[in-house]
């Protein structure tokens, strides 16, 4: 093959000896002007995938810290327990001798996994991609795209996002085809991005501005198959301005690869007057 | 008042400097002869609150390295961050020498939370509690009752759960009133054992047994009211023996106070030759 994908790149890591890794936080995968916080979970669960005896990351949470900054970052591996199916790790990411992103993962091997299947659930319904809303072009003029928006190729469901044309649906929820732009496969070390990528559910209900996550965990259920993926993102309750924000992600051999959920909270001044689809940068 | 609850003597802990907790697994939480997950989750959570400056665990997540024994416990607490309106930190509960359960929390103040509400569910709807199943009185005579059940005051849905009939619904959902039994009322630091007290809903498909919890997070969304609880268990995607189990708690107020979601396990030889509702005890 010999191409060189932008994810890899961007998340390309060295080993400095005792669970230590040193990298680069590029300013490709930008929300604003802060590394996507999906982006520094990716770089987390890389270190941690490189130090730990199993391959797939079955479950990762982040603590979102501090906003990731962009330049050099360290990444502290611990191996908490290491078992013969199993095996536990925590990440520390630091910039700057600051703290970030405190992880904790268990990792296994997705071809190992055998039992019962019953999905109580399907992959969204969406129009072929090419009928589908380009992410990119789903913004009004006032709303910057943000750059990991050029990284991800995502289209959304026709006629929506209904906030990015100032007319929020009422209803916190999206769905989309999502690939990574210069053709890089998804595979597990790349759902953790994901998860994070997509404009918050919530910009629906007008709350537009940016929503800090303050823990996403991420269960990666399957590996990805090749090909375009189908992508349910929505919030269930915002209640006193702490809300979740669910996603499911599934592959072209309709496999459930990938269960996210977040805790986030809306900053005041945000929201407080209901819809306010003007009321500030689409951005998170 | 003056009244000592189960709960509360059962998660005591003294501080023995350095963030370190010292106290005694019972055996009054069991599942089977093993200290039910959510118990010492509880008792990480518990720790958790003596060191951080924050009251309200926001999001806790567990992973469950070994099954927990009874008998002394000690609790390692790291602050990995203390800001202004959120603390995360770190729980190693440990009992002989060896790690049992790793958390990670960021905890804040629920009294302070200020912003949008906009709910897209509601608590689940029940017949009175004395017109539902008591799960003391649900199981048929095969199956030992946990002594956890003895703790909580747990009443089902009627007609509910079908595998305690022998006749599994095919739909891994169940809804039930929920209290401690002795009568404490439950606050924030009770809710991480609630989540994680119920049958496992993949019973309903007849796929009983020992289901083990790789990980669970628990979001506290409010303080709960002094009142009976109303709780949805149920389990969506079940794929090649991996599972998510979700949980909502609501309160005698329709405030939902828990959203909890674990990845669980089927372990080998179970549920393999479908439904098989006589296949081992009700315990997980």
């Amino acid at each position: 093959m010999g191409t060189i994908f932008e994810f890899d790149t961007d998340t390309a890591l060295r080993s400095a000896g005792d669970g230590r890794y040193t990298g680069t936080l590029t300013d490709r995968w930008d929300v604003g002007d802060i590394p996507n916080g999906g982006y520094a979970l990716a770089v987390a669960t890389r270190a941690l995938a490189s130090e730990l005896a199993h391959p797939d990351p079955l479950t990762v949470t982040g603590h979102y810290l501090r906003p990731a900054v962009h330049g050099p970052v360290v990444v502290d591996v611990e191996t908490v327990r290491a078992g013969r199916t199993l095996t536990t790790g925590a990440a520390c990411l630091m910039q700057d001798g600051r703290e970030r992103l405190r992880v904790l993962a268990t990792f296994g091997d997705l071809d190992a996994v055998r039992g019962p299947t019953h999905l109580g659930g399907v992959p969204p319904e969406l129009p072929p991609p090419e009928r589908c809303v380009d992410a990119r072009g789903a913004r009004s003029g006032a709303f910057p795209i943000p750059r990991v928006h050029r990284r991800v190729d995502m289209r959304f469901h026709p006629g929506t996002p209904g906030w990015a044309h100032g007319t929020p649906s009422g209803t916190p929820e999206l769905t989309a085809w999502l690939r990574l732009a210069d053709g890089r496969p998804v595979d597990v070390l790349a759902l953790p991005l994901l998860v994070d990528c997509f404009p918050p559910p919530i910009f629906e209900l007008g709350v537009i501005g940016w929503i800090p996550t303050i823990e996403l965990t991420v269960h990666v259920r399957a590996r990805p198959a090749p090909d375009w993926l189908r992508c349910a993102v929505r919030t269930r309750f915002v209640q006193d301005g702490l809300l979740d924000e669910e996603i499911e992600i599934w592959d072209a051999a309709d496999r459930l690869v990938a269960l996210g959920r977040q805790l986030a909270m809306v900053p005041p001044g945000i929201g407080d007057d209901g819809p306010a689809a003007d009321d500030g940068p689409a951005t998170r």
